[in-house]
């Protein structure tokens, strides 16, 4: 396998000289796109989208047939673990994912098993396999996994958005518990994102999504320090190149530095960091992916590119960034508004380059 | 009216000396407590509670007969302006606030009307006045309102913990029409906690519960800036006493030094900060209040004490630290939990003063 002909998401995320800003989309395949909606619908439900090859190939190029993206992202979802540990991941019509066995019993928890990602998740390697077929090499292919913590929420409380009460009581009552869900859960996605990697990612993200309802100490020790043993696992060179990984913490504007010191290559910010002041404090140990509020893509075009120019502005000159929205787009958001999005990042971000 | 016999809590806002770190818990009058519960059920429901005196004295009280906790906060909820403003609160079972009629067209939000307290929300200058009178000056009483940004958020989208679909599209595309309604609802709480402060609350808090879901700019813009507004426009003195005015952004902790620099008295900080970090970067300017987490009081005295410990520990020797939970009490909180956290703080401070 080669470098991708348009390489200039991993040069930026290894902070490499690039002629413009790059731009993927955190869910750039969703719901906001017809065009998914009418796969969705002829495979039946989200779950067999995901676990059906030739559907997840479908929807993951859908996005860049419509916009000059710099990377496809795997089409896949943050639970797949917990699902082949077992735990029976559903979706309610209307709702987020939930578990119908999440784990309530110390013996549920002792009994835990790590799968083996060419066994329970022969589907996910079979999806990279063959997108990066398709691909043929145009852009890269960005893989992930939910975080250790992220992924415990919902194996623990069943569902995610609720108060946290249940893995909080945990943490706070039998750290042991948690700690030993959080270790198996750490060696089945380094094992997961080490077999995406030899099935053909060619970066890879977690996704931390809850990491920033712990407090800061108990980041560290039951969120951070996880994702820091999954980098130290992390195959970083495949057929001869680099594989950069992306950490992303929602919400952990607060922890940055505690973060760039994960040994990850990039980290993601959300929008409630100024990307100069993210760039300060940590610009000079990795780069920066993030981080527009995706409640702006529902806006006109004009304030789009206003608002993508003082990102691209507030980053300053030079190499390290990566132009993403700060969380997933929106099913609202219209076509048109990414668009604009990505048109104004390719055209801004040259005087900085 | 005298200073209260229990002083500490005021002291402390004000950063002057103190023999011990005061404790009050934000929602301390809640589900987590039997005797509210059998309040509530008399009353009917818990708008009922709020607009009948009588009752929001007694559930006020109650609290305060359990723990021995340093100030007693008004017993009223957060959206009683946008109420008076006819926008028709409601409490749907088990579900958060809710609007019968969320602002939609434009012709509404120019037909807004800033309420009379004194008039539209007497309800709550009543309470005021008789919780002062049942307190005897025991402890001072905490009147309170929600910032304008957290208003305008339950008066758009007409409930909370959405997607802000609905105002952050305002926000970018008719900023506007979201600042007139930002404008009317600052006059409307400057003058509800004028009012609150002549019927006897002895310091305010603003309540700015949804902030944190804007951008850095927008946060200045459309929540911090208003509340900088009405903090100009605060009475400082009643009755020969300083009434010190609190902030507390949820997830705010980037933030601080705008924050601080708004006019209040003291910074409330979630639980994802450190307080001693707080501290060093604003802690000069303000007094600090928080920040355990509140799903630490669903574990064991010897746990809650620990937890209580290492923030006294953190903040360190000195004035200017006021105990309190990082955000509300949860329903769900055994008593128990909140008479170790009240006790660790009481006994585990002295030393630091």
């Amino acid at each position: 396998m080669t470098k991708p002909r348009n390489n200039t998401l991993l040069k930026a995320l290894l902070r490499q000289p690039t002629k413009y800003t790059p731009v993927w989309l955190m869910r750039q395949a969703g719901r906001y796109l017809p065009e998914y909606n009418k796969t969705r619908a002829r495979a039946g439900d989200f779950l067999s989208l995901c676990k059906n090859p030739d559907f997840a190939t479908e929807v993951t190029m859908q996005p860049l047939a419509r916009f000059p993206l710099d990377a496809a992202i795997l089409f896949s979802d943050i639970l797949t673990i917990p699902d082949a540990m077992g735990l029976g991941l559903y979706f309610a019509e209307g709702e987020g994912p939930k578990f119908e066995r999440p784990l309530r019993e110390e013996w549920e928890i002792r009994s835990l098993a790590m799968p083996d990602p060419a066994v329970h998740l022969n589907y996910v390697m079979d999806a990279v396999s063959q997108i990066r077929k398709t691909l043929d090499n145009q852009v890269p292919l960005i893989g992930f996994s939910g975080s250790p913590f992220t992924l415990a929420c919902y194996m623990i409380e069943g569902c995610g958005g609720t108060d946290f009460r249940q893995i909080k009581t945990m943490l706070y009552q039998r750290p042991d518990l948690l700690h030993h869900i959080l270790d198996i859960n750490a060696k089945s996605v380094t094992a997961y994102l080490n077999a995406q990697i030899e099935s053909g990612a060619q970066a890879v993200m977690i996704f931390d999504t809850w990491g920033g309802v712990l407090s800061h100490t108990a980041y560290q020790k039951f969120s951070l320090h996880y994702m820091t043993e999954i980098l130290a696992g992390l195959k970083r060179e495949h057929d001869g190149e680099r594989v950069p990984s992306i950490i992303f913490t929602k919400g952990g504007g607060l922890w940055l530095e505690g973060i760039a010191n994960s040994g990850c290559d990039a980290v993601g910010l959300d929008w409630t960091i100024n990307i100069s002041e993210a760039r300060r404090r940590i610009g000079d140990k990795v780069a920066l992916q993030g981080n527009l509020d995706p409640a702006i893509l529902f806006s006109t075009p004009e304030v789009i590119t206003s608002e993508a120019g003082k990102i691209l502005e507030d980053y300053g000159n030079g190499n390290g960034h990566v132009f993403n929205l700060g969380h997933g787009i929106s099913q609202f958001t219209p076509p048109e508004g990414a668009q604009s999005l990505v048109d104004a990042v390719h055209t801004l971000s040259k005087k900085y380059h």
